[in-house]
């Protein structure tokens, strides 16, 4: 590594996961290996310049060693819409942007060319480059955390529609008649299926005097944590086991239907639920997928877990470089 | 016309859209303007050489005042799962045909390149080329009739997905309790919306003693029209007006799924439902779409009625011989 970055012939890449607490940030080389890491806090509560400076401090760490023109482009995932055509971020309620030329900001200070994208969309592209997605061409990539998300591989090329925010998948309607959703349609895979929508649903059963060993860790966790999920449901919780069960049935049923309506060759699951509860989640999400979708279909669809964990963003935003440069 | 047939130097084209019941084809110039046509039955129930006796028919038809060579290609649109890339029929339930090697027929009686597509997928491509689609490229086709039947088309090319069964928009899950499906899941789009559910509703409530306008033209249509439908619902049904309701509502849930995982510029509502009653349809349809998916997502994507009719199928087969040929 040391080698490397003192190699004045080595060209380089940035890779930047832009999100609403923190900025992960990694130098690649020509061959996609991470040569260095840096990550620094958003502060995107104290506006957009604020957020320009920490991402600043986050090149300005990655490439310390290194002369700037060794610097092929720089690419960056970031939640929200994404013009990645022009590079603005149309509409980003974690950063607090709105119409913001990310672009050419980077541009204007560094001199270095920059491509943009949505951060689950790039996150799929990264598991499609360099994680469980190698040697796919039409994949779909569904996230589970806080909330859900998705990402379009679409015939060999990400799939960002035509503003920008394809791969909603979190808000796919399962139930017209279901619960109220954060994004004031009701029923969305996101209400049954998220971290979220799990922590609401045991603070209301234990309302109701229910019973469960999570009582404790949703006091003292803001939002809970994936691994208390799982520590709970080895030890045959009974509330967690239910809970768990809902939100894999209705990640089924998203897959059911994406199957049914692209017929795509892989479904990668990722995100911090699935993480750490892969083997727990994916058998009965491929059950209830099997039910639901066309058997044919399905036969010629997998279903798999996410390789690259948290560094699926910068891996994607290495890649969006490369497919932009091709 | 006549000229056009009788110009050694015009070139020709043959579309066909192969169903269950009949085949359309027409014969085409280069312009992609109809020049003749031929319809015969399918014969379907009679085996594979009795359907490919009655496709001879319709294209012996179509190239009677011309000579052989003139045609460039043929292109047909056939329903269930197509390998397009191959040539092949995989499954079609409506023809009983299973890998059947349609375009090898067809090149081994006539000489002629030869292209297949999914009908719908075909009929979604003749939108896009000569009707409601022009000037578009993420475009999704929904056609209502006795089944719900999709198409896709993405970044300026026809979606076929892995095994060429990609837009079962029909099958799209919106309700995991709702009613079974023929397809053996439940709550599907198709079990809400088509005219096949739509009647079994009227059937049911027949049956519990409700009165509806409709109750002598489901004794004497094997399957009810859309034009009694329409009628009904103008003298001011109430039955009528319930099911054509639901019907809507839930083809608006599907769109407002396909705005939010596609973000497509164009929705195309076809079908022999839509044609008849699509004034009454689409204002419901947008409603719905507008209450369940993301409003900028929403606001970017234009719903609109086909054009082409019967047409749509013919027209389809052409494009895919131009698509195919560029």
């Amino acid at each position: 590594m040391e080698n490397a970055l003192k190699n004045e012939n080595e060209k380089f890449y940035i890779g930047l996961d832009i999100g609403g607490t923190k900025i992960l940030g990694a130098l690649f080389n020509d061959k996609g290996d991470i040569l260095k890491r840096d990550k620094k806090k958003t502060k995107a509560d104290e506006g957009a310049e604020a957020i320009m400076k920490q991402i600043a401090k986050v090149i300005d760490a990655l490439i310390e060693e290194i002369d700037l023109d060794q610097v092929v482009a720089l690419g960056a995932g970031v939640p929200g819409i994404i013009d990645g055509k022009n590079g603005i971020v149309i509409f980003s309620p974690n950063m607090n942007w709105e119409n913001f030329r990310l672009k050419e900001e980077i541009e204007k200070k560094y001199g270095l060319k920059t491509f943009i994208g949505n951060d689950v969309n790039v996150g799929t592209l990264g598991e499609w480059k360099y994680g469980a997605g190698k040697d796919f061409k039409n994949i779909v990539g569904i996230f589970v955390g806080t909330g859900v998300g998705g990402g379009l591989i679409i015939n060999g090329a990400m799939h960002e529609g035509v503003i920008g925010a394809a791969g909603e998948i979190g808000h796919m309607v399962l139930n017209p008649d279901g619960p109220y959703c954060g994004c004031g349609s009701k029923g969305c895979l996101e209400s049954y299926a998220s971290k979220t929508a799990m922590q609401n649903e045991i603070m209301a059963q234990l309302r109701r005097g229910r019973k469960t060993l999570l009582a404790e860790k949703i006091e003292s966790e803001k939002i809970i944590r994936s691994e208390s999920l799982k520590e709970a449901y080895e030890r045959q919780d009974e509330l967690t086991i239910e809970i768990i069960d809902r939100s894999a049935y209705y990640l089924g049923l998203g897959a059911a239907n994406i199957i049914n309506l692209l017929n795509p060759e892989l479904i990668i699951f990722g995100g911090g639920v699935i993480e750490s509860m892969g083997d727990i989640y994916l058998p009965k999400i491929e059950e209830t997928a099997l039910k639901y979708s066309m058997p044919k279909m399905f036969e010629s669809c997998r279903i798999k877990p996410a390789k690259l964990g948290d560094d699926a963003g910068v891996y994607g935003a290495m890649g969006l470089i490369l497919e932009n440069m091709k």
